[in-house]
């Protein structure tokens, strides 16, 4: 393989090199993980997206799986590089195996790398990805772009580019899988301040369903679940009446996240 | 590759020697498909088990992915192959990829037929297995094993061997799901009878959820699905009153299923 890379040092040259050639002695082929990371903050609800140095196009933060990690690891590791952030809640939602799934922009993108021989590449082969996704407090992120993107960034779900790949569906279908996951597990902590309000608790829940929720059926049903308390505190200040504050009850919080929300049948 | 089988035809040896020999071409390394089949009938809940030639032990109907073949439509063969049964409600729940998925049972498999240098072989690598459920009326099944096992049957999901691989973690997690899917999809269409009680429909939601149920309570949650309608017919000639009889209203049914069911928030 004769590989020609403008715009990288030496050194680097050398290491991306060796990934196109032996890739596949430390990586498993045919496998990749994706991670829909998903950001909130005051009411928005965005998504982390790369851009691609030489494609100019943007994708999903994610890459292959070491030969000497897991699965779940290796998409910690994603999350960990390009947030900073750890021992944050990340689910599977989905493996993509159908059969066009042969990642054929990498081949655009080998041949402006004037990467040669590229077809017989392990990285051209038939991709089976497995997608994550977790949801973070995006004011808390600095982003952090990978080897081959030139731009790590949030994006409002409803109001991105067009992803490379199959990576439209992945965001989809990882926000179908979160406002199902509603039903049966609370979310919010880490996401909100330590005290919030019931209308800052509402604007998350409607930021994930992407609808208006009314107010009073809302409050029935996050006190059913059992996992805030109301304090005695008030928040003051504002232009309306002083709504209470409340705050999660971690440990039923955390019960519920392990078992399940005790609504439904 | 030195291939001894015993009790075997010897075209059936050709086609095992071969499967191990150069499966690769055709089949995608580190990756494979199981299926958790749940079936139902009067109460029961029980699940669909494959006894391995040569081991004498257990395990979930599976198996390798095709190049030529989607991980979907692997998953629809493997049903249809062991149940007969096609057009099922099939659904992914989980891509299993820890480290230790390495198929050692597979290499006391090689050793029992005598197949030689097996350690080199594409089986024997770490294996990534993408999982898939699916619920089915059991009385409407006739078995049938697959080339590696010797019987295939139906076992009560509470009162089942223990399994080759980690594939008694895949049973609890499928369980788990289904559980969870009552959140927010339908069950019930093809397991019952086309007309059926609120008794019959109950004790379908109890043999998933392994409790009993509020009865007032149950019937005021299905109603308020509005995916099953009341009929002017009763149940007659049992030592009871008789019940009513009910039937699913089969489109609002199938949009519950494709949009999720209107509860919740």
């Amino acid at each position: 393989m004769i590989l020609m890379l403008t715009g990288y040092p030496m050194d680097k040259m050398q290491e991306v090199e060796a990934f196109f050639r032996t890739g596949h002695l430390q990586y498993i082929p045919h496998l990749s993980v994706d991670c829909v990371i998903f950001g909130f903050h005051e009411g928005e609800l965005k998504v982390l997206l790369l851009k691609w140095k030489h494609l100019e196009r943007w994708s999903l933060p994610g890459g292959p799986i070491r030969r000497d990690q897991s699965v779940d690891e290796t998409a910690h590791v994603v999350l960990k590089d390009r947030t900073g952030l750890d021992d944050i809640f990340l689910q599977q939602f989905y493996a993509f195996g159908s059969m066009d799934r042969k990642e054929s922009v990498l081949l655009e993108l080998f041949d402006r790398l004037n990467v040669s021989n590229h077809e017989a590449n392990w990285l051209s082969e038939r991709t089976v990805s497995i997608g994550y996704y977790a949801l973070v407090d995006f004011s808390k992120v600095n982003p952090v772009p990978d080897f081959f993107s030139e731009a790590c960034s949030w994006w409002d779900v409803c109001d991105r580019p067009s992803l490379l790949f199959d990576h439209d569906a992945m965001v989809e279908r990882a926000l179908q899988t979160l406002q199902q996951q509603l039903y049966y597990q609370p979310i919010g902590l880490n996401l909100l301040p330590d005290k919030f309000t019931m209308p800052e608790l509402q604007q998350l829940y409607e930021a994930v369903l992407g609808r208006k929720l009314d107010r009073r059926n809302f409050q029935k049903k996050i006190q059913k679940m059992g996992i805030v308390e109301r304090l005695k505190e008030r928040r003051t200040g504002g232009a309306h009446r002083s709504p209470y504050l409340y705050r999660f009850d971690v440990p039923r919080y955390e019960q519920a996240l392990a078992e399940g929300l005790a609504y439904g049948f």
